[in-house]
């Protein structure tokens, strides 16, 4: 009659049951980069599980930076990446190449992809409707257009979700001189979430997430609330490059949004994995449970 | 860092995406009868797919018959149930008990069971909005209150579907006079298919769907077309009580809905399997392919 | 030329205009009990006032509970109706039979006469759309099933009389853990009008009206103000099963319904002559002037 | 306890309500004149007729004349009334006289009466919106500014019912060059009820009806259908300046209007008694039967 | 190639766009009166430039009194025209006249005006939907039917401007009596544009604005904060007639409306001039800087 | 007073109000190329052009290829740039670019651009929304992925607009199989003003128009019906490069397209000339006059 294979088909499917009902509506926004941003299988895999969400009655965003491809553009251009404090610096011409890669080349693959996939996508930067705006951000002359965000305007995202299309997002930012800014992904993308008071901000990373012992898988850490943060950075456990990512989420749950995640994107379907099940496969930020009333 | 199980619930998932492509947003007729609906599991299965089915987007309408509970509250009662042509014999009191048992014990626990699963239903019954018109079929005398549909409003239906509630509709009809008349299920089920310009219309049934010879699962015939059935009768493959089944499901085809399936009821969460996947587990009824153009 | 009825009919409609323009697009719930409930002349009357006045705007919603029809079905089933402090004992069984006469039988056969009287109907109890959701009532252990309140969604009966159609409500609830639960129909039609912020609350009685002396017509009340009713408590005007009767009116009250009337549902067309005259023909329960603003 | 009158009202109300039920949220046009617009009772009794009409979900248009009112003040004028085959020779300076008296007094007397009797009403004439396009009517020069309408534009009307209001409608019309034209009011009422595709266009005269003999009150015709007209005019039944008036009505039947009837308007509340009765007061015109089908 | 003209005409639509930008989907009223309603090109003018700033996008309303026309009617009546503290006696009669003059003749004038400019215009009065409510002004009594305004319902003209109409509005009132009350069109202007919270309000009147020294065209003031106000009528600058004009354009500016400008109608397309430049051409009356935050 | 320049300023602006009516809430489609894409001035005219268009309620959809930066960026990236037939050939690397520059780098800047003016853009290309479908067109094998246009929804375009942005489009298509493809901007153009049935298709060119004899600035035509095409070929009138652009233009046209104007770039404000004033500056493809109706 029906197969083995059948019946877990539609055991999986009825398991899945209470976690879409629990996001079905809601505005999931996913900060997209690292390694699942440059494996081909992990690219299509993720864009996949984009699409299943927005079936199922997801509002998903994908917000994304330009990862490898601004560097090597760069690079065939003959144009010199210089850093400071870990920031590019950007003069105008190398704002035009980020410009040009995010929105041109990633954002539309990306869409692409999504067809592929059968979803439909719309491919937005922080330039149409000036969505992201931005200033110079303080700090070295020679920073040059490295921006800090001044303003979100989440009206662009709104419209097109409304119209049943997934939005996806290159950040870079637009100035009240019309000049285009260098904006850091992860930054742009915590600032749409919380415009959208988002139910879920899921950070897609290159690590299994956060761990006291970075040797040991069993050391891992799955659950910190927005008060345990800090003391967590004084005791030495959240150290160097993951202080930044793990302030940025505790800001963002305080800003409103419902949780943020950091997973593993390593890991195909990491998405749906963190998603449609109970403990979730990533590190996740949440109101302290007393907070949450 | 993740089990298998994970890795597997990821893959099922993704794999349903196409089916739920195809469906969303479409309605979806589910005839429901036999064995899923006394067996607890079963119909704790059946309404666990309804919900997932409206879930995922797809607009889901249960219609039932009584069952085995009218003949029980008859004979609880001490009347005597008489047949004609298979007929059951419906004087007035009889009719009031098929409406009390069908609208009030059957439609509501279905309602109360979706609301378990974590869903949201309206039941309804052919009264309502005086969905499902009738008048006394022609026949000897005594048949009384049967009766055969001469208009469905699928107005209250829609509005329910339209307010995002799963609607549970129980077959009996209403005359010209007030009276209430007891309507044969499949007939009002694939009534309001058609009215309804369903996409899919699935009957579940006790039996593992058509076969050329009934003792051999090799014979399994899992597709027929509508031009197909008047000679599959006249060899004698469609015969007995399959005759009056087989024509409705022509009919409701030849009427406008997309596709319509017997599956087999027995089988838990038969209905995501004949949706989620290509082959289906049932017996398929469709246009004739160079017809569907 | 044209007769005297003509010229009466005409003024007639024409005095009836401005209780219309009161009434017109405001919500009135009507509880349906007693000897109007069971006298076919005066079921009738109160389902034709009821589309009357639907048609002419006003937004009314029927609630009623079993009154005879439940003791005698379960009488014919052989099952033992006890009660304690005037409550039924309702173990699942009662529930059942309670939750299958109201919805099935009280309901269904409601909705079909306002039918014949030309009008469209939902019937609905509180099960559909978990509204009238319950808990077990304090109480001895055999009471059993007899729910009070916990919340009303009044969406479906919103919807109901938003798609045009006049709700029509058995007052079964429904439990977290799915079973169906006895209510009491005066305080389910009162939640309901509370929930529904009606403009007019009307408690059909088999009484005149509140009265200083039962067997003194001329002593009737027509109005009591809500801070009047503890003291006609204290004098002893507002006795036996009169007060909670009253206390539930003046309760709708202080909870925002506009008005609350107990009126005589043995005269014919009582709401009407209820609501188309300036002094009406019940008890009215009332916010005291001074506090109405 | 309740006395007869209140038991008449409420009998008298249930009666209207299959009328009711029959225009409920159709359009009826009223053209208003004669006596009915002169005697301040039968005036304010047809306001309050249409306020009630409207309360009970009827989409009333009132299309009116200017009456005695015009030549009244064209005499305080000491403007010379002409007349050529019954025409109002209308040159510019009548022209305005007839604008400013039928839109500025007729129109808003009988707007402020309605608002008296308890309803919205907006008042507008064919100026407003360019809704009665008009052109010189042919004929002898002396006629001056007397139009024939070219097309009407319903929209200001439908937007008032459908902002809530009653639509009060003054004739005059609106030439391409931005003249006013003097339009019959008859012509222009039926133009309306033709453009709203009316359920109903009752016309106000000063007469008792069609009469075979019109000195035999008996000999009165209730019912005529469109293709009966054209043998009455030739039998001598409808002669002299009923001729116009009944062709008119066959028009407006024949272009799409469910019904046309010319009323008595000297009987009080003659509107209610043609419409809530079956059998009306007036005389009707309609599609033969075989054709309405 | 292209003339001159063409390259002008090309600067001047592209230098008016900021100001376009300013005022698109914002609520202009404008109180028209003086020569601007008497000399024929001046007319002309106004009305176009309403259309031309419908046509943009803003929601323009013109609010107009019955200058001469008025006077001249009841002087071809022969009725008395008698003045006290500069108020017309206004008895019944006179109330009948100016009702007539206003809503039928001048404000269908101006409708018809519009139209032939190219746009569309309803013309309503304040008896229209009771829009402006008045009484008996306190005074003496042969006053008579000088109102002052108790309310204002600004749905007929709001409900005109979503329909796509310019609402062009007579000023005269209706009392709870349903009489007709003679308004002060510059207090029912001011009034209305308060009601509709509107971003500009537009008086034109004879004068070049308010002046230092009326002979002294440099002494023109083309700014003054609602503060100011009272300082300047102590210093005599604002003096005589100009005290109400100007107090009323302070009081507006306090109720909300965004700024209040009293500009010089003599001049062709002043209300252009006005709102498309950066300087105005008028004196405007807006709140203290400070204050506007 | 006020000056000269405010009276211009009043009279161009009324003179504009015929063409604005004429255009108002209806699409524009500007197919933007050429010098002005250059030079920077005439780029910001353009701009200006399609927001003042805009703000006057024109649903403006600028197009645009690539210019000159493709080329620009292929050489500074060592692509060698081949052409067959005047077709770029575009190997995958190539495609690759072609999307890069034109939608991230020629469509954000002119979305920036349009902010700067005052309007807000979005920016999208064909493969957003899977907008611009196409196939690789039949030729030469090294043409790669040059595209042909297999199908355009307009539904990003029209959501949009509806959203109250000026859409502005790359014209870069995208396959079935999910690849990018290089498509002519003018077919683009063509197709989507086609798609959406837009009154006025605008390509700006780097000539004066059609002309008998390009030495010639009287030779210059004016107008050209669709049916006068073919014979103007014939003659030599029309051709070289001429043949395709206006061979577009008669399809568009034929389409449905209201009608088609090849104008010249290089004068500022070129568009707004255009479209506000009779004569237009370039050369009008229409339907035959007899055959417009």
């Amino acid at each position: 009659m029906y197969t083995m294979d059948e019946k877990l088909r539609a055991d999986v499917l009825t398991a899945a049951l209470p976690y879409i009902q629990k996001y079905t509506g809601r505005v999931v926004v996913v900060k997209y980069g690292g390694n699942a941003m440059v494996n081909p299988n992990l690219k299509q895999a993720v864009m996949s599980d984009m699409v299943l969400l927005a079936l199922v009655g997801i509002k998903v965003v994908l917000v994304h930076g330009g990862g490898p491809e601004i560097s090597g553009m760069l690079k065939r251009l003959d144009i010199e990446s210089k850093f400071v404090n870990g920031l590019r610096c950007t003069d105008e011409q190398t704002a035009q190449v980020v410009q040009m890669v995010l929105a041109g080349k990633t954002n539309k693959d990306l869409v692409s992809l999504i067809g592929v996939c059968g979803g439909k996508a719309i491919g937005l930067c922080g330039i149409d409707g000036r969505m992201i705006q931005a200033r110079k951000m303080d700090g070295p002359k020679e920073l040059g257009y490295v921006g800090e965000i001044t303003a979100i305007d989440p009206a662009p995202i709104l419209n097109a979700l409304h119209d049943g299309y997934i939005p996806v997002i290159a950040t870079c930012g637009i100035g009240e001189d019309g000049m285009t800014y260098n904006i850091n992904a992860d930054t742009a993308a915590a600032g749409i979430a919380s415009a959208l008071k988002a139910e879920n901000f899921i950070t897609l990373t290159d690590i299994r997430g956060l761990m006291r012992d970075v040797n040991d898988e069993n050391s891992f850490i799955a659950h910190v609330d927005t008060d345990q943060v800090d003391q967590l950075i004084a005791e030495g456990v959240i150290a160097g490059g993951m202080i930044p990512k793990i302030k940025g989420l505790q800001k963002v749950v305080r800003e409103g949004v419902g949780r943020a995640v950091m997973i593993d994107g390593r890991i195909p379907h990491s998405i749906l994995l963190e998603m449609f099940s109970d403990e979730g496969i990533g590190t996740l930020i949440e109101k302290p449970k007393e907070a949450t009333k």
